[in-house]
């Protein structure tokens, strides 16, 4: 049997059109599938940050990818701009983690010393010196640790940009298409059912993000992975509030282009549901409004939530079904699939070129093996 | 000359509206002017409350017309329904004027006194009584007035329908149509002339709100009125938070048709910036969740604001100019011009049918005197 | 085993809403299960039209129900009032199914007389005589059948009325919760697994339009539905167009309340996709302009898709799963929904509580039996 | 006296945004007043060609600085970006003028010789060229002049550019800010009177668009400028429909990022109204379909139209007030404003700072005389 397709993808988020966009760009035929629109979930509702030092630490088994990644984001972003016109809005200023008490301000200080360790750049900065860069900032802050490599960008059209970007260089793209089940012959994968009907590959890559579990399930498979909802909401002002990101417990502040701040977000574990509440609404401004004092004046711009996929290790599952030859998994980012989706897009291209990739090692399905059906 | 229209109204909003539609019920000719889109502004940011007793003394002169304007809406729900298909949502179930404290509480019965010995209905009710009736509301409500007769309707649906009423009566209204100046001969009004032409009648009526100072003002004529913008959020749950309208000091929440409830507003007097601030809506969900603590728990529907028309003295201004016969004013309804609209269009309708009217001679335009330039 | 929930109702539809409020007055313990929003998907788009005469042969096995269910709407109408609130804008001014050329004129005649052999009121009306009541009909209208009791509601509204005065009944309403599969004991149901949890009755009611064969797949069922996109626009005027809703071959308009026209539907089967084309609109506007001239130069307001169940044998499913005690479909409903969601509700109840009901003999799940997988 | 503001801008559109952006460049201390929000008219609606020799003769007195502006793109784009963050989409691929029959291209093609004869580059290309570069046009393309130096931007995004540039380079911008007067003295300007008090300045620059007649009536000014509606509508397609803009009679066609496509625009003379007709969409939908017939399966994203300012001559007013030192009017910029933005601020901004200005002479205020009251 010949095959139309070298890799369906099924997911159309940010990690699913990086991996469409990375294999598109190494000439294999590519099937993105899609069961509502285009970045319509966490992709869309991300604030976008590159958090690579802000969200982990150095030791964790995801540090070095999430470096890699972060610094993959110039070529990417001049790529993807050559191919679709957008302008994904890399920042590359640097994210000021602020102190809002003395308990805070010393274990920033310990981050500091321990970045340093590991040779990544870091810097602890006083209050004065964080308010000389940041003038807006409230008295509460107490002091910062700086890391000037962590940037962000706009989630949407970065994910748009993707999907862009592929289908000019040939992939398809199938929106309200709704995979119902893999079809199997002994143990590979060969393709997919869907409510348009069945479409064939030797190569089928799971990037469903939260609804990957569900998916999975028929298949001998039980994905530790569930949904936390995060909230956010906008402003917009004329002259920028602030010119880098501020991250603080429980509160982060992003500053996009032309005026506008995202401020996000809270996280409601095990719910699909992406209703805005008056309490996370309010306990967010709360928060805001204790960093950044005059934002209590600026426009209230929109309101929204997103869900994004945790796993039960707070790792993402990145590799291929232990039963099932040609069925791959890219699923449980958290918070951090803006940042992975230029590396996750890379490396599920090389397996999918049939490379051995060791980087993906600690991130076999099959780590946590109680949650494996047999 | 023969005019083509009995009458011509500019501003579209819910005065506009009911002059039109009273007039448009005698049998006159009407041509409304609205400049930018019908009932765009207050009359489609306002809660609806009709709060003849709530919102003014029994002893001031606006009383007597908000009373009958209040017996009205039963009247006018029922033909705006027959005529436009559209119901105002009325709904006649009293409204509650809770205390937060004792001191609050002393004022609400010195006030169930004011209005009794006015021979209007009015009762104090205990904290428990009130729980009884609403078991959403917080402990820290320690009674309440109950207004059996104020009531509520949909702002903006009782807008839409007078327009649409009238428009089905013969009425001609035209949107977009800004009235640059008033055509006079000699002493009297005799037209329009705006960016869509000239139109010409006898008897003009100016019911712009908040917009009606800047037209009259190169006409011997400084209008007392100035724009207070109010913000409001709304917030949908399956089973209804309230049964009945909840009024508090510098916060209410109106229980709408199929589980809505309406939490209204601030108070910004000089602008006419309709933006809605993070410090406005910070500041209404702080006072509701004190009213009704499981609002947090709630959906936010949506964040909005609206521009209402506040006088010098706090009374409307509904009569006929002093240098032109045949301009009439009928604006500055501020927080009343949902409940003041059914007897505006009345007694503006009998006006410009020849009639004396009596009632409108509190509201002079040329009350206070100074303001005038001669 | 005791329950708490007498029956649980999968969808979120206006048929899942009306059996919620159909059982929750008979004093029974509801849940209602809906995996997005609800009212999100055919219930919102709908245009409501009772179109029992027009969309129905009197020999059709479906009409004696949609008889009766359109007979139910002026009770609907005032219970859902008076719980939720909310006016469902019934109208009851009948329907013109008009004649475009000679041979739609031979047709509609013949539909007239058996019509009328069978007791239903219809007309047919001369050219002249429909525009006597429809002055805006173009003149290649020559002529129209009358079917005075055929009239129409507001489908969202409706909807949502449904599940609010449920609400105020007692039901319990969950959105965002998807079932995944049901729980079964033996050969009867006994709940439901959910993404929020396992939840259990005896009583199981599957309403869910396009979606319900998906969900009945792994328990032997091969439900014969399938979705159809229609796309629909709607305009706006201060003067209405039409008075009675036109029914014209691939083309409809039905007024609504305050001046706004809802013009459809396009059909495109075997889609859940709800973009609406640039195609769809073109050709609904073409064929709007054919009947009513002047709606072109009408206000724009509004485009949007739908997605409408059908089945093989065009009837909905309506009964017992045939291997599974306690599990009800009430799925299938095509373009008749909001017509047949009052009758639905009522028998779908009386079955819930134990009644025989020999009215759904004609649309038992198992009436197509090659579908079924044994 | 001395005035804190070096120059104040009454509007805020495109112009006036270009004017602040360049007058801030220059160290100058800019107040821009809106009377709305920022962009809302005609910058937010148009598609942002420029159309340098696509939509003037090169013989136009206009042409020198439209070729000037379009030159200033790169550098702009540059400079905004590194301020604002913004990317404001240039794309300098060029502009298809396509002949639907034969005297449409004997005339592209005159107009091919006149560009050449003026030293500017446009070439005739075949239909079979033109279908070699942008392969979805249709058979009813005969052949297509050739512009490459004609390119587009996003005009939402450049305008917003410019306020947030501004504003980052110390320039104060308030919405909501309406000017009802000039203030005067003597024979010079000093100032303006708004909704928000009075603001000093020797040098007050009108750049109101289609609203600047209004405004200037009352100071001795008939300026000769009417609004034209123009309706849009875009598409959105996973894999672009064109690689270039494609100008046709009554229709072009505009890629922008990320897979939308604007089709625009209708012409209706005398309206600020904004409302999108039936009638536009039907016609552009016309239009469109026979130049890119496939555009019919794409989905139709978003209708919107927008106000342009037009002058009976067809030439923008860019000059001071012939009665009023100090008043400056950039004003009528018609289907242009967005290509004229740069050349418009840069020129603005030489006059505020007493520089000679040769290069506006054609566009003096006083050049239509029998247009102005004396």
């Amino acid at each position: 049997m010949t095959y139309i397709y070298d890799s369906i993808i099924v997911g159309g988020g940010v990690i699913g059109g990086s991996i469409a966009f990375h294999l598109a760009r190494r000439g294999k035929k590519v099937l993105l599938l899609e069961k509502n629109v285009l970045a319509g979930e966490s992709s869309r509702a991300a604030a976008g940050m590159l958090g690579a030092q802000a969200e982990l630490e150095s030791s964790s088994p995801l540090f070095p990818l999430a470096k890699k990644s972060r610094e993959m984001f110039p070529n990417i972003a001049a790529a993807l701009k050559e191919l679709s016109g957008m302008d994904i809005e890399l920042v590359n200023k640097g994210m000021f983690k602020v102190a809002l008490n003395d308990e805070q301000a010393e274990e920033l200080k310990r981050k500091v010393e321990i970045h340093r360790s590991h040779g990544e750049q870091a810097d602890w900065l006083s209050a004065e010196d964080v308010k000389n860069h940041e003038p807006l900032l409230s008295h509460s802050v107490l002091g910062a640790m700086f890391l000037p490599k962590d940037g962000q960008v706009s989630a949407h059209r970065l994910s748009l940009a993707f999907f862009s970007a592929a289908a000019v260089l040939g992939a398809e793209v199938k929106e309200f298409a709704a995979v119902h089940t893999f079809l199997i012959e002994k143990d590979r994968v060969n393709g997919v059912r869907t409510n348009c009907g069945d479409y064939f590959s030797e190569n089928v890559i799971v990037a469903s993000g939260a609804w990957s579990a569900e998916l999975l399930k028929d298949f001998g498979m039980v994905l530790d992975t569930y949904p936390v909802k995060g909230e956010c909401f906008s402003v917009v002002t004329t002259r920028p509030l602030l010119e880098k990101t501020i991250f603080a417990k429980g509160c982060y502040l992003v500053p996009k282009a032309g005026g506008r701040t995202i401020v996000g977000a809270t996280e409601h574990p095990h719910t699909f549901n992406k209703k805005v509440s008056v309490a996370g609404v309010f306990s967010l401004m709360d928060k805001a409004r204790r960093i950044v004092p005059s934002i209590v004046d600026s426009e209230l711009e929109c309101t929204w939530a997103g869900i994004r996929p945790q796993t039960g290790d707070g790792l993402p599952y990145l590799g291929e079904h232990p039963k099932y030859r040609g069925l791959f998994i890219a699923a449980g980012h958290f918070r951090n699939g803006i940042l992975l989706s230029p590396i996750t897009g890379e490396l599920a291209a090389q397996w999918a070129d049939g490379q051995a990739v060791p980087e993906l090692e600690p991130f076999r399905v099959d780590r946590s093996f109680p949650s494996f059906i047999t």
